[in-house]
């Protein structure tokens, strides 16, 4: 049995603002004939939303959705090994999903598309999922990437600030690896998917945070200032706002104010900052 | 005096594929009376150029286009301390530049715009030299940024991967800080402005490279694979390339290929890495 072919186009479509869509991207709508829309979590209603009201807007009649599912994830506190297996799990299940998408609802003529918000290639297992459908061998997707733009730039744009300061380079971390990246140079560093405001178990000394929640949707929400000055309004705004719509969905960027080694000498774990 | 009010837009562009444009650039060029096209170096022209296409396709007629040369940089290879004063001079001499632009080629009621290459939130001084004209106080400019797609987006989407590992983080760096990042942990590493092929000075074992130059446009280079495998035909690529058009644009990821302490234990600094 040879695989079966698919035509597959992962498009990002920007992490709020519908208005960040490429023209790439809205092109990239037009050639697609099925689109799967994959939710997941509380704030699935939301962002499911924002994806159809642009398929509204820019794809090409008539076209299919097919809505599914995110199959759960185990997201009780782990350690590091314990934390890659439950992913890897996930993933494993999540690829029998996408591989029983690919191959029953469209054919080796049409052309599917997974709307992938903000940037495919940040923080995102889309391509990771269809890689891993390729090895299986049953079905092969030929997969055509629209890049997007991620949560991060817009973060960046929203305040007003590059992301790197002259010369230095900057670092993306999930916040379970904050502590681990940055100690040995000057860089700035994003903080992505902090369930946990880590912000918190930071020294403040010289570290100034752009803090951005809801980037790009009418529930935007945007602090800046030095870390110990600002840390208590973005918890207690954080804490509101989370309470408000069921789900939150922040970044924000860590910077020194002047020359150092690295902003993240951590206190006691797990303790809130001095700053409260 | 008070300062005279501005409204400035910095538009991404993208990093060299006009349908990486998005609506809202094209919106906020739609609103855009006078137009700041600032150049520089060989590249200057084709760079010009692609700006101008999309002018003449998405800007609301009539509008008025002001070119200028960047004030040249002193490029000698220099130590990390001279090469922040180089910077320094340069960016006050690009301010005194801009805040004259601002001043007498555009009115308090009109909107002015930079095109930015990217994603201004990346290795752009543009939002840095705005902030430096603001702090002078003659001109205070009201800054509003549409983010692009940067060239580090492109290049992932391009050879379809995500920038980070699951779980992990991702650097970003100008070549010249290549060594100081990433050593302590296994996150994938960006290289931006490498003039000097930095990946040659970099032990192979078990790191993959991902390089592009020229994203996005027709003159596209791709290469993927072990980092000891394709660095030879990278650099031929590369020189072939740089001696056609007089100047090149590239960038590349790092990656591990497995679980590991960082890709980057530097073989003799300033020597060719081992696979030539
Ligand atoms: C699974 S990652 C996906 C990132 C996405 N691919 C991107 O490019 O932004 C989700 C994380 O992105 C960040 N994020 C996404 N959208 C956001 C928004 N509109 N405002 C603030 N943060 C956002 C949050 O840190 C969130 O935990
Ligand atoms: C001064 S930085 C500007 C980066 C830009 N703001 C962005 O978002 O891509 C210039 C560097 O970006 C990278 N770059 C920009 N455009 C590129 C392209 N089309 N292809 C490959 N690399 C590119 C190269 O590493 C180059 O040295």
């Amino acid at each position: 049995m040879t695989a079966q072919q698919r035509r597959i186009l992962v498009i990002g479509i920007g992490a709020g603002d519908p208005d960040h869509l490429t023209l790439a991207a809205v092109k990239a709508m037009r050639r697609t004939d099925v689109f799967f829309v994959v939710g997941k979590g509380p704030e699935k209603a939301s962002l499911t939303d924002l994806r159809l009201r642009m398929l509204d807007e820019h794809a090409r009649m008539p076209y299919r959705v097919v809505e599914t599912d995110d199959p759960s994830r185990d997201r009780r506190p782990m350690g590091r090994g314990d934390y890659t297996l439950a992913v890897d799990d996930w993933r494993t299940r999540r690829a029998d999903l996408f591989e029983a998408m690919l191959r029953d609802e469209m054919t080796a003529e049409e052309t599917g598309a997974f709307l992938v918000w903000g940037d495919p290639s940040l923080y995102d297992s889309t391509l990771g999922i269809l890689a891993d459908i390729e090895a299986r061998g049953t079905v092969s997707p030929d997969v055509e990437v629209v890049p997007g733009i991620s949560s991060v730039s817009s973060l960046a744009a929203r305040h007003r600030i590059p992301l790197n300061q002259v010369g230095r380079p900057v670092h993306i971390t999930p916040a379970r690896r904050l502590f681990d990246v940055g100690q040995n140079d000057d860089g700035d560093i994003v903080v992505m998917l902090d369930a946990h405001e880590s912000f918190s178990r930071i020294e403040g000394e010289g570290v100034w945070i752009y803090w951005g929640a809801y980037l790009g949707t009418p529930d935007e929400l945007l602090v800046a200032g030095p870390l110990r000055d600002v840390a208590d309004r973005i918890r207690r705004l954080r804490a509101e706002a989370r309470s408000r719509h069921g789900w939150i969905m922040d970044t924000y960027l860590l910077r020194l104010a002047d020359e150092g080694t690295g902003p993240t000498a951590p206190v006691t774990p797990g303790e809130p900052g001095g700053d409260a």
